[in-house]
């Protein structure tokens, strides 16, 4: 029995490889139901909600394998628009029986309890319509299901209900929009600002020690280890602003109709409202590209922070090691005191990888044609990859390193003191006691130091401040 | 009772925190285990082999979720090393009923049956070493089991049996190397050999077919089709060149010692030797930079070819139409013969992702500091994220679309004979007619074409190459 | 007699390198005059206004060439913030006489009148200081002419008098953000604006021209052209939108005081300040990472745009040709009518430029170490590139290819309506016409059309719109 | 009297422009003449060479002013091009008078002395044609002169005579290739050898100084600092291969004839041969994706030494001041005995550069369509921006830096031995004579080092390597 037919003319698949793929699949099913699209019939395991179409999709494109499933935000967020679109749809005449069976199985999607229904890859069609169809067919199927009906028997219709009202090429760039928008909502704001309260408490504990500065690698003026730390504190409380500037046009959706637009902002307590331009919504994805930038802006204040955290921390004998980093794993069995630096390791890499993604974005943005962009989803999965990379290893940086950060006094106190000299400072004494002039007379007599040098220096807390 | 207790200064974990992460463990695992390492004892999921490292490292590191656990390349290629150290410890000393157990757990390792064990992200400690002792301690537990005695009881011992001498700095580079160049090998080439061979058919295919040129986007003079396959094909059989030049210096192994890297080329059938320079391979992943640069080539050629293809596609009846694209999947319901070029919008995306990736191993591979660069698993992660998705994006666009691409002859015809202008031919008949002189006289005294225009144009099957 | 005597360790330079080195300067200067710095005498040529610091960092960093001298933006703002602290700097005690030397002085810089005498190279400390010493040394000597006196006798002195009041540090990070600031808003938002303006006026001259959609490169949904310019013309305004966002962070000074910020608001009629932190100031170029990436926003636009305009016009004959660009300089000797689109090529070629110079202010922007960032040139180069190109490219777009496109309203039509086919509309005509039915009703006997394309495709002018 | 008359439909460049245009060249230069093109007649300033094209060109694309010339080895390669192509011609039947004349002009452009008749920006038409016949109308003109004619009077002819036998399309990818392999033989490699012979003799001079490990930038197994700098040497070796290994295909060049290629490879000294495939040469610049991709990884070595020096030079007193880098320009005022790292800043800023340009090279290379990729001009002004870049950079590191390196030694050895801890070294030195035991018994009794460690750091010189 051949496994799906195919009505019009095929690629070059042989049947041997069809076979092997049914195998395979076997493999993990026990069954399968035969599902149908204009292409003809086609064999979808028993124990799954999808169609025709996403079984489609999933041979055409075996490409990566599963870790390569569009991301989870992209598919909640289909639930979350294909429940508001049968809401609106019910006022306009969609069966209210169908309607609420729809608004019941799309909620299980935003919530994320049929995941594993949603097997198709981000290296599919460019428009990304693919996993409309799939979100079209879990639904429908869920939704027969919750009206005690069978898979496959298209009572909800995967067309006709659950994508009514919708053109399909433009739910995906409108999913796009509401899983980036709920995800830095959600996710990333949270975390920042988390991370900038501690940063600002770590700034506040610390504004009275004070340290040599360092410029050019080089020993400089003195400043206070919380002045360090405010400058940390103002780079995120920066970034919160620059990804929330970007969030006005991320709220516009490709989804014609107010109603929609405005039943998922109701339904996600975010502005969303729909695009004022429709051409522009589909055929390039600046917005996303603008707030990929925002996260390169970010990824690269965290690559600096979390690189002079490590190098200050660095020691515990031979390195800079004025700041003390919590440890959390056991560190090297060679070298006991060893901490390494794992937290800012860890988000370093996440800053390399941002920046990657932001690359691919931009790539992708720039190569729209016509009315549509077709690369909507590598543009939508780098730029949730990167949304919560940063949240997460943002997060876990503030709770496994920063508020554990704790300063070493001592070592600060004597590289600061380091820098006057002794056989100076002796030098200095002996010509005060034996002229009878201040320290700061003696001081500039000698050459030793300027005017402004022994200010500095000697009584470096005196005057600090970001200067060479 | 107190999930873990760690003797030295903790990060500022709240104790409320521990216990819910505990919690969350439970709610999947039914029970759980004592695992103890330098820090104290730790819980670890019962039907889990790994231990307390591992478990502490998935403890700090809550960065992206399960997608964003280390590639299962690098969980094999640890396989394949400890199987091979094993085996030349066991000359060296190792009791060889632990060395046999050791070898027959790492297998299975390097088979992939033990995935399941491998729950550390990419996001780690920059160095991997968290990864090595994963290896480690699934090693150690599966040899206890297979002979015969309790997971955690250290019958086999993760450091001085599974990881004996090995540097632990050395483990993660040897399996980066050994991961990328396995997959180059036994995935990209193949897929990329698959895809030259076929281009190279269709340019043979279509050598008779003589088409418009096109240059600056405008029509250009005539070639044949062939020669425009035969153009990427060039592209592709270069790609092959480009990514095996780099090898030589992937199939240097940090690991010291060249008894395990002759193991490891045993085991693999890859020529890998011991680093020439043990500190470079350390210090710098330059070899992994070069690497991924070649892919970027290759990238930037498939980018090209598939963005021709679709335009040389597209239409049915308002693009170009030159070339007739397989039918994989139900086109637009609206549009009758729309056949989307989904396989192109697939590997261009997987395109703009690999030169994304790219930017993430250059930014990973320039911030080495000193004796060791601590971006590797991001430099890793992103390396195998590109050889697998250009390796599968080629061979899906090779199968699904590049085997099936038919000319369409007759619309190739109409619009190279289109160049002429049909008033021109007219003109130019009906002159050479009444003066009696060959058309080529005809055309030249009328102005309508220069010589070399008439020679191009009129019998374009006549002259045909790369010019303007 | 030696060209110049280092009192300190030298680097490993040979005499002979120095007298080489002199030789060649001689070579274009007629004469030398000595200048003195802490480091000793050296040898400056009599026709440039600079001084020892300058002329030791020309030595020292031959790098690029005279292409790589600092931006002229650089330059004339050097001489903005130069003027407004002198004019600060005699309220504060600053002798009048020399004040308004300086003042003068430091205008002429301003207007770029000076830019021969700033030779140094992008290419040097990467606090950017060696230029601060080069606009305190020419100011200084300027100044010094002014009142009558000579150059190199330091009446007027580059430090006590001209960076008076200024930290070293502060002045680069200064001139960054006032040339940034300057050349967006007298040279990016204008060109933008226009090009703006007339792509807008366009898509109202366009706005009744029904023409066929593309989507996935294929036959879609008619819409009218003036749609597709409406499209381009939203991108460019969000572009100016999104780059505006920026400005506020890039109007902080890291300057300390506040009146100098407000001399140099009064100067330039920007609404500078200075900074909130001035740690953040120094250690970190975040705004112009921020600023960088709402360029390469723009550029993703711009790329599409060009992208697009150029396969609408693409022909004549074997492209779309829906366009015709304006022809503004010879095309191809071969083939008479063809307009290359070299306007869009030189917009896209720039959109490349900049995508790559955003990488360069990412990197150099993500590696500042404490105190400093030091990659503070290569990011002012690369962003001022940035600006400069995409504000001469948009104009010379608009100018020579935008305001010029003309619609080939016959072409459009008549790929408009080959879409519904004639084969098609002859046998449903004939059915019409023999059964008395309407157009319609036939067309959906027949299975040639649905309802919904009848609607679409036989009075495409009905339904336009952005779907597929 | 109009400036130009053009003869077809012009770009609605307004009058008033066009005439303060002119009024613009006037203003630098004292006369014109009118030269012509089949767009018809236009001013050309009297005292350049170029003809009616180039000024087309240059009025047509007012992008980014003088620095954005084409870059002058592009130039220079014309020179060489249109000399072999002279050479060649003459023995196909070129009047050997004009053959000559070509040729003796050809060399001057060669020899960089016509530079100035080279106006035209990187920014114009994509497949630099336009700067192919400024070569040709420079050398035309110049031939003339030579031959006794006027300028203008096309007595030896742009197209007829220079251009003769090459295709316009193949030119500037020709000497994209001449002229980025002649730079990386003359000037990279020879730049990066000399660094690498430094870099090594230095691993040489430093061979038997033992100095503390960085692992994580934490202390780690000690080892040489000949063997920090063997790794940075070995780094150096390895760029030059990868470059190395680029070449061959970058010897190929588009130009169509065996005889142009082999004059090419006689004059240049460099194995230049036609290409293999000339469809790929002209329609892919994947050889320059390629090269520029070995260039990305020298920079990631570049970065990641230059980095590494300036961290251990670090200090005065309060970094890790392991070496003591040359001081070639005054320091801080404010701190003696600061020398500032200029030259790792200036190769680090160049590193970023690169890395950009990269990006920039790869989205041309990317983008090109159908029979030519026209992103040319980008692509070569990148590549050898970035060529130049490197080898000058790495030049003036190596002579201002590199070369003058000292280390520390009594720095270094105090690091090394307070790894120990006098303490500890106090107690176990008491214990061991109290007990008569070794001092190793005695650590390893107190538990104050473990008898690894013991090893490993007591007398660290026995132990070194790279391990953790």
């Amino acid at each position: 029995m051949a496994i799906y037919v195919a009505s019009r003319r095929l690629s070059a698949r042989t049947t041997a490889a069809t076979l092997r793929y049914a195998t395979a699949l076997r493999s993990y099913s026990t069954s399968f139901r035969e599902e149908r699209d204009t292409f003809g019939p086609i064999q979808v395991p028993s124990d799954k909600l999808w169609g025709a179409q996403t079984q489609r999709s999933l041979q055409n494109f075996e490409i990566g394998g599963e870790r390569e499933r569009m991301p989870e935000p992209i598919v909640r967020a289909f639930g979350v628009l294909k429940k508001c679109a049968a809401k609106v749809n019910m006022e306009y005449g969609l069966d209210p029986t169908i309607g609420k069976a729809i608004m019941q199985a799309a909620q299980e999607v935003a919530e994320g309890k049929l995941n594993d229904h949603f097997p198709l890859v981000v290296w599919q069609t460019g428009s990304g319509t693919q996993s409309n169809m799939n979100a079209n067919e879990v639904i429908a199927n869920r939704a027969a299901e919750i009206l005690g009906r069978k898979r496959g028997e298209k009572c909800v219709h995967p067309n006709d209900h659950v994508n009514r009202s919708q053109s399909s090429n433009d739910t995906f760039p409108t999913v796009m929009h509401i899983a980036a928008a709920t995800e830095i909502n959600s996710r990333l704001i949270p975390s920042l600002k988390t991370l900038h309260t501690t940063l600002d408490s770590k700034s506040f504990e610390f504004k009275d020690i004070v340290k040599i500065g360092r410029t050019h690698t080089q020993d400089a003026t003195p400043l206070t280890l919380g002045q360090e730390f405010g400058g940390y504190a103002t780079q995120v409380k920066y970034g919160l602003n620059r990804v929330t500037c970007t969030l006005p046009r991320l709220y516009q959706l490709a989804q014609g109709g107010t109603a929609i637009a405005a039943a998922v902002a109701e339904e996600t307590n975010l502005p969303f409202v729909t695009a004022e331009n429709k051409f522009e919504a589909l055929a390039a994805h600046d917005a996303c590209v603008e707030t990929s930038g925002s996260l390169n802006t970010i990824a690269t204040s965290l690559m600096k922070i979390a690189n002079d955290i490590r190098f200050l921390g660095s020691g515990p004998r031979c390195g800079l090691g004025e700041l003390v980093l919590p440890e959390n794993e056991p560190g090297s069995s060679i070298m006991p005191g060893k901490v390494n630096p794992t937290q800012c390791e860890a988000l370093t890499m996440v800053c390399a990888q941002v920046m990657g993604n932001h690359v691919a974005v931009t790539v992708g943005g720039s190569n729209g044609h016509f009315e549509l962009n077709v690369f909507k989803p590598v543009i939508a999965s780098a730029l949730l990859h990167s949304v919560r990379l940063i949240a997460d290893a943002s997060a876990s940086f503030e709770k496994n390193c920063v508020r554990g950060i704790e300063a070493n006094r001592e070592r600060i106190s004597k590289l600061l003191h380091e820098k006057i000299g002794y056989d100076n400072a002796a030098a200095v004494a002996k010509k005060a006691h034996k002229e009878g002039s201040t320290l700061k007379e003696a001081a500039l007599k000698l050459g030793v130091l300027t005017s402004e040098e022994f200010d500095t220096l000697v009584v470096p807390e005196k005057m600090i401040g970001p200067s060479d």
